[in-house]
């Protein structure tokens, strides 16, 4: 039986990245030309099929959306699927997810994988590596076949698409606005590294509100993460080395984290130090003490999104180019891990 | 633009079942002679075509798994796909996940999209709703042109397949035999209606333990649960109007929902009510106290199951009928919710 070639064999089999020959295969002026000819006979010998989206199009509906997120073990990611199910269902749509496993490569690769004719659009939050990279070929590929994709939460300025996100500055400054108003004027931060959209958004948030209240801003008392799976070591360290009053965590587990390093040098949670996290999943609702969170309302920017690009769709216009970008209002959930005052 | 007409939309025009339009298309008898007419000659009349699985399977591979799920806010279930993800890709194999919601309906239209020559196989479990119906006919189907599935957690006697499994029964008599040997005696069960297979087998389990260890059982300590989202008050009264001395909960859900019913009315945990629960997701392990439960094992149970289709699909025997169902072992994770003794 005839396998069919893939991107990832190609790839490998000619020593070099899943990008280069995705843009070999495109002609892309960025790649050397011995490389793009040696792409393009391997591909041919092999009887690679580049994606056929505009004559699929041309052709039929599908009447499904593809979904692309970074991760699965992630309540926010689950609760946007979830918004986006409901409201595609109740308008014939079914709905495909594929993971990107914040890998470049692998986005790329299901994208290819599900703009071969298996869906009418995609519904996408990008990876940590593609922000990384900032290389959006493979969406601009897509969006240039005349395929509509909506980003969401994790966007970028580069592509032009319809988005919806929430203001992660706004909602962050208003969650560290809440700690300061209750006194704390000591507060850390606990974010990721910068190449994470919304995680310098939100850095950017807690130092706009720090300077508003002329609170200095303490190098010392902000920590970016890179891995999450290693992160406890230096949370712990961030709170037994300053006498803070408070922490405002990008993630929800971040701020778990941070209460748990609390209690491991008998600090209380929130008699001795507050904490608010982000993301109202689980682990905010069930931990002990319960924590005080910025509410993304992933339902809803899940509905939105799937409202967004069903509308495209179904446009009679040949290409709107009319972008919009969708703001989700955010809300401070209200728990245990800060005072009641 | 035509757009291609669904089953769903058969079904509805037609006022008849989804099960009822699937059967139909392929003459089964159980369908009366007059409405397999008229479901095919609205079929014909919009160019409906039934899956071609057989024959797409015969010209190429996808290289791709697709997995159907019940549901994705679910941790269990996150992890199965985080276990199959990993096998799948070290295997140069895409995912695609799609979502049943708990309806029989959603599996038949998922299975139908994602046979229809995106996937060369699939790893899926079932929906409550299917449990109930017994209706596999949508599975039967694919089966029998060829493609494989494998089941997991939610599997069914009925239909012959690879499964991978957790022994459901042995799992929760032995988390009951830990709460008989710590001298507990009143024990009450949380657990699902009998028609989910996994629930009814944990009752089985409970019971057993009882018996085993002549503890009579009491039909006033078994609480079955339906719906997950008004169980509140459910579990409540049966924690306050009956002298318990711990409970086993079939989901972790149940399991906090427990010990927040036992906190409301000023029973301590573990030192007045002992709580076991089932599955090891993140409230188990962040919830105060944390929750001694059943770990399942979900990446090794999706890991699993993914080398099996894999096998499967790239064996170069025809057909072979020897199934094979995997146990997986789980054990228990002893944490706060159960005296340390």
């Amino acid at each position: 039986m005839r396998r069919k070639v893939t991107l990832k064999q190609i790839a490998k089999e000619l020593d070099v990245s899943i990008s280069t020959v995705s843009k070999s295969l495109r002609d892309s002026p960025e790649i050397s030309e011995d490389t793009r000819q040696k792409v393009q006979a391997f591909a041919k010998l092999y009887n690679y099929k580049p994606n056929l989206i505009a004559l699929s199009l041309k052709n039929k509906k599908t009447k499904t959306i593809g979904i692309i997120i970074p991760e699965i073990v992630h309540h926010f990611f689950a609760t946007v699927i979830s918004g986006i199910e409901h409201v595609a269902n109740e308008h014939g749509y079914n709905v495909i997810v594929t993971l990107s496993d914040e890998s470049f490569d692998k986005e790329v690769i299901n994208m290819e994988m599900l703009a071969n004719g298996s869906i009418d659009g995609f519904i996408m939050s990008l990876s940590k590596e593609t922000q990384h990279k900032k290389d959006f070929h493979h969406i601009t590929e897509v969006i240039n076949q005349g395929m509509p994709v909506v980003m969401f939460d994790r966007v970028t300025n580069d592509i032009l698409c319809d988005k919806v996100i929430i203001d992660d500055n706004l909602a962050a400054y208003e969650a560290v606005q809440n700690l300061i108003d209750k006194g704390f004027k000591k507060i850390a931060l606990i974010t990721t590294v910068d190449y994470v959209s919304v995680g310098k958004l939100r850095t950017d948030g807690y130092i706009k509100a720090l300077k508003t209240n002329n609170i200095v801003v303490d190098p010392k008392l902000i920590l970016k993460i890179e891995d999450i799976d290693i992160c406890d070591h230096q949370i712990e360290e961030l709170i037994a080395n300053n006498e803070i009053d408070a922490v405002f965590a990008v993630n929800e587990l971040f701020a778990v984290t941070a209460i748990k390093a609390a209690k491991k040098i008998n600090l209380k949670v929130p008699d001795d130090i507050s904490v608010i996290g982000f993301t109202d999943g689980i682990i905010s609702k069930y931990s002990s003490p319960s924590i005080t969170t910025v509410s993304q309302n992933g339902i809803k920017m899940g509905g939105k999104a799937a409202k967004m690009l069903i509308e495209r769709l179904e446009s009679e216009e040949e290409e709107d180019e009319h972008y919009k970008t969708e703001v989700i209002e955010t809300h401070l959930v209200l728990r245990e891990s800060t005072p009641s005052l």
